[in-house]
């Protein structure tokens, strides 16, 4: 019993962690801030976590780890690769939109004064990456694509949902995100590929 | 000669402001370290400047006037309105690498405790989809394509860009950005708009 109020209270503190990261950054962020928005004591704070830094490292861990549960089912009912590339992103956005957690998380990997632990987007740049090589491996590719500059693009894009994302939701909606897709997944996938995929 | 001097002054507090942003982020900058980088005295930077506030506002409007400049001779000198989307963004990536300023302005844009003046990133916007429009008045872009969704996914690319650029400037290279155009032009350009673009 004891164990399981220790393990919410740490969980509290995460999500107070997480939200209060992403209201005042990491710089502005205090652990007074923190602990009273967890509803414990600074005491309880610290019997949990040493400092900023190690409050902040598991914020990216539990983001970590649910994003990478959201890439893992997502990747398990995959009909391509392909599908699974436009499937990811539309979760990463729904994840970055309805957890609080999985958004701090991406966004201490932004701050300056924050040495990131978990490089979230390096990670999902070599998640593009391996699904695009699948994708060849489909043989569904364009052509002549250059798949290291289009998962380039995706990053890139992605990343620029995100950001924008933060201070207007409408950048990580479903429409944003399809209208993306309709785009540009007819310069990645061959015109019979692109036949097959459902947005 | 001392309006002279007074203006070098605030040109140098500007750069110095620009490299303490990009540092440690708006929150962590402070006015010392602002004067100390220009090389005058805490009184100096007053003279200038009311506050933080004011030097990050004119740390803007300098960014602001420069990629402005950028845009306004590239456009002016453009063969189409797709050419001049593609040189726009690779002048505008050459501006943020090599500029400590421009690229302070646009950063400033994404701070959660800075209320930003000139919003750079809503202004770059704008101006990708006049050129889209532009592009479809001269019969340029394919058939069905719709404007608003191939704006949104350039500029989230190009935001993309900017934010992994401040960690590996080859994210903001004209190696990257060409690679880029390379594989959304053609689902941007109808066939014989692209084989007159020049990347």
């Amino acid at each position: 019993m004891k164990q399981e109020r220790a393990l919410r209270t740490r969980q509290a503190l995460i999500k107070s962690a997480a939200t209060v990261f992403g209201r005042r950054g990491y710089a502005e962020a205090t652990l007074n801030m923190i602990s009273a928005g967890a509803g414990v004591t600074p005491g309880a704070l610290h019997f949990h976590f040493e400092n900023k830094a190690a409050v902040a490292a598991a914020v990216e861990a539990a983001a970590a780890g649910s994003l990478r549960t959201v890439a893992r089912e997502v990747y398990a009912r995959r009909t391509s690769a392909l599908q699974a590339l436009a499937d990811s992103s539309l979760a990463l956005a729904h994840a970055l939109l309805s957890d609080v957690v999985a958004r701090a998380g991406f966004q201490l990997g932004h701050e300056v004064l924050y040495p990131t632990v978990y490089d979230l987007r390096e990670e999902w740049h070599a998640y593009v990456y391996r699904l695009l090589k699948e994708a060849d491996a489909e043989d569904t590719l364009l052509p002549g694509l250059c798949r290291r500059h289009a998962a380039a693009m995706v990053v890139a894009a992605t990343i620029g949902f995100e950001l924008l994302g933060r201070d207007d939701p409408q950048w990580l909606s479903r429409r944003t995100l399809t209208g993306f897709w309709n785009v540009v997944l007819p310069c990645l996938a061959d015109p019979e590929a692109l036949r097959k995929l459902d947005l």
